[in-house]
């Protein structure tokens, strides 16, 4: 029998949404596990110790898995079903660097861009655009995804986007990603938040919207704290 | 014929070392082509547009790859020779989540103990003690290396605290990496720079503090911004 797997996530998590897509796509039976944020549980802190965030992946008995795209890369190597990450070494290591290249540079100035205001956010703002335009670069012509023809690691990385983007431009009164600037990219965000698997773990938008309003403040606070070190 | 292998680097970084001792480890051979990053080359630009900084790496006519995590496993991967990821898929994974742990936080809160003072400095530097304890966790009594009885990717990760640790503490006039407090973690970092083929890519110490020391001003400053953020 097959050693079950559970996953530990929160609702209208991006980063949740990366494990969950990949446990779908690779078809892995799993049982989410929903965690209190505001009141995290005994069983997130006895498994993600050092970060103490989900997402966090239990396979069998052994030790958990934490950090999203550590968690998406396990799930490919580990499990049978499509391949995520491309199966050639080079294409592989492209896929990682654009994968942390969203995790770090376009996910900070994005941050920045929504949650200040002035020349700090005009700054980020022009930063943001010039990252989405490297990442759009990535897609293929011809190519419905990052990953080629399928849903591969990052359209994964990158997933979240697709749906959270136009949540927090909302909230924000910002807009950073319009059909004008990035039509390319515009057009995989609907095809993607469009697959069949994707949407069966995609949280309802107006519930996102309703859950992260209240936490405007505390995302205002971080950006400045981050653009400060920009 | 092997397509030919150029590393883009520089003199005294950890991060051009991890991509060095993962060509020796591996047993490629590889011309070292080196930059000046106060006079940054077309080479190195073209080569690495987004982030324009070394280590790059360049295997035949394919295009460059860029972050030093990701030219190791990629070495890995594209090329024969000892395993520096572990064959499991669970264990390939802790290593994944450890190295991305020291190039996080553990390398911030560090960066931030060696060159700020006060109360900044006083809570960096338990944090930092506190990140080289959980680091210090993950050597397997009886092993010599993170990576087992052999130097493998964490190791690679961790590397350059073995010695450019000591060289920043001199610098800073701080000390963080004790025998009193990490025994375990200092016998490994000895073990390391012991290490033959390690050797053969670790630059004279004596250089290398001449070569940072006029930096210092620098690193001041940077860490300063960071701990605003944290």
């Amino acid at each position: 029998m097959a050693e079950p797997v559970k996953l530990i996530g929160c609702f209208g998590s991006p980063f949740v949404h990366r494990a969950e897509v990949a446990l779908q796509l690779k078809g892995v039976p799993y049982e989410l596990i929903e965690e209190d944020v505001n009141n995290k549980s005994d069983l997130l802190l006895k498994h993600n110790p050092v970060h103490q965030k989900v997402p966090v992946l239990l396979h069998g008995d052994r030790p958990a898995i934490c950090e999203s795209l550590v968690i998406v890369e396990y799930i490919d190597e580990a499990f049978d079903g499509p391949l995520l990450l491309p199966s050639d070494p080079h294409d592989r290591s492209l896929a990682r660097f654009w994968a942390a290249f969203m995790y770090k540079e376009c996910k900070d100035s994005m941050w920045i861009a929504l949650w200040t205001d002035g020349e700090v956010q005009a700054r980020a703002v022009r930063e943001t655009k010039k990252n989405l335009t490297l990442l759009e670069g990535q897609l293929q012509e011809g190519k419905r995804f990052f990953g080629g023809d399928a849903i591969g690691f990052l359209d994964i990385a990158v997933g979240g986007m697709s749906h959270w983007m136009g949540v927090f431009e909302e909230i924000a009164g910002v807009r950073l990603l319009s059909e004008e600037e990035h039509p390319t990219l515009c057009r995989w965000a609907k095809e993607y938040a469009a697959d069949e698997t994707v949407q069966r773990c995609l949280p309802d938008r107006d519930r996102v919207v309703a859950a992260l309003t209240p936490r405007k403040e505390l995302y205002v606070s971080i950006a400045k704290a981050m653009a400060t070190q920009k």
